[in-house]
């Protein structure tokens, strides 16, 4: 079974959901054969590379609150994701670019798999909101892909390129394709989708349901009446049927 | 749509049955809507990366046919390819490994994405049985891959270092897990499975079959009670519901 989850680095909800994702998994019988693909999502695709800002004033500024009013929107956030085992300094996080964090956790499901992606996708959550860390900066991100034992030099040449770019786009655009309007947005099996950070058994439920429902492949095979055109050609370790 | 195909570069079948794919998505309505990805699949993993022996003989050697009836074997697929339009040298064929084609096949899908990927898979079957050229030769791979558009530096790591070579193996296991005992081995939407080069009438078959079953993604969401614990949460281009 699989979980693609439509994300983004600086996204306090999905950082949390995923946490509750996580305890719905540990409770699930089948969790041994769930595989979780991370997917793009940009929620400031104009936010700068270099930290000129905290989150808090951008939010303060963007949305004409006072100061006191955003850090009280920031410190309920923080209180549940301390809930979850995550203690954030939200305060003091920036407000920055998330393309080349998304095209280096490309680079780790293209050649190192799942499992290593979503290490660099904790990573990164926890550089940000844990550390107020610049995920934009090329040397955090270098630390923190060779970390999770991404190849250094792989590493350099995709921050040196675009390389991921069209992939990082591709992500965006299927999640709006899928009807998804902010993230974090979870797709279980292609079949079942979940919007927001929502409660743990809600997450359970969804899992059993898409579990329950799976069905083995059904071959398509031709009819009694046969075809003399090569039907049934195929080629094994013994050799080809001819 | 998606169409998973696992297949072999050195396997005749497989490339007749993709053309016979092919003319099932040509007067396919949804066509564009279909998104093909190769897998990887080898009939020998056994066999040599050095060309030491032609195809042809190595099927005599090992089932204990005489040189006219493996001839007269191949020659009876090489007609069935020739109605396809494919012109092919299968007398001169090698039997080598293609373990580093697979690899490369997968470079092209992590980094350039499925249509490269097909045109790439093209390219070997063409270079194999149009050309019966050593697909096991680096040489003959990086131009081939190079042609379809990858990059030269990129090609040269891969086939220096052992990169991909892992999800090879799992393409494997995992055509073994779907129940394939041979290939090609052909999952529309992952849910119906085709054996073998079928009929172009069975491939249109299941493509309508599959595309008319389609269901979009069913939103899972809470019940009316509602949750406090922070049902909901989101982030989107307009900030986070806090």
């Amino acid at each position: 079974m699989r979980i693609d989850i439509w994300s983004d680095v600086v996204c306090p909800w999905c950082s949390i959901g995923k946490k509750r994702l996580d305890r719905a998994l540990a409770d699930f019988e089948h969790a041994d054969d769930v595989e979780v693909v991370y997917h793009s999502y940009q929620l400031d695709p104009a936010a700068p590379s270099e930290p000129t800002e905290r989150a808090r004033d951008m939010l303060a500024r963007k949305y004409r609150m006072s100061e006191a009013q955003a850090a009280q929107a920031q410190d309920r956030v923080t209180a549940l994701a301390a809930e979850e085992g995550m203690y954030w300094r939200h305060d003091e996080t920036w407000h920055v670019s998330t393309v080349d964090a998304h095209r280096l956790l490309h680079l780790a499901l293209a050649e190192a798999g799942p499992q290593v992606q979503s290490q660099l996708k904790e990573a990164l959550w926890q550089a940000h909101f844990g550390e107020a860390r610049n995920v934009a900066d090329p040397v955090v991100l270098t630390e923190l892909a060779v970390g999770v034992g991404l190849d250094a030099d792989r590493v350099a040449v995709v921050l040196g390129s675009d390389e991921f770019a069209d992939a990082v786009e591709a992500d965006i655009r299927r999640a709006a394709a899928l009807g998804a309007t902010g993230v974090p947005f979870f797709v279980v099996d292609e079949k079942y989708g979940i919007s927001g950070a929502q409660p743990v058994e809600l997450f359970a439920q969804a899992l059993e349901r898409a579990w329950s429902e799976r069905s083995p492949l059904q071959m398509v095979t031709p009819g009694a009446a046969g075809d003399a055109d090569g039907a049934d050609g195929a080629c094994g370790p013994d050799g080809c049927a001819i």
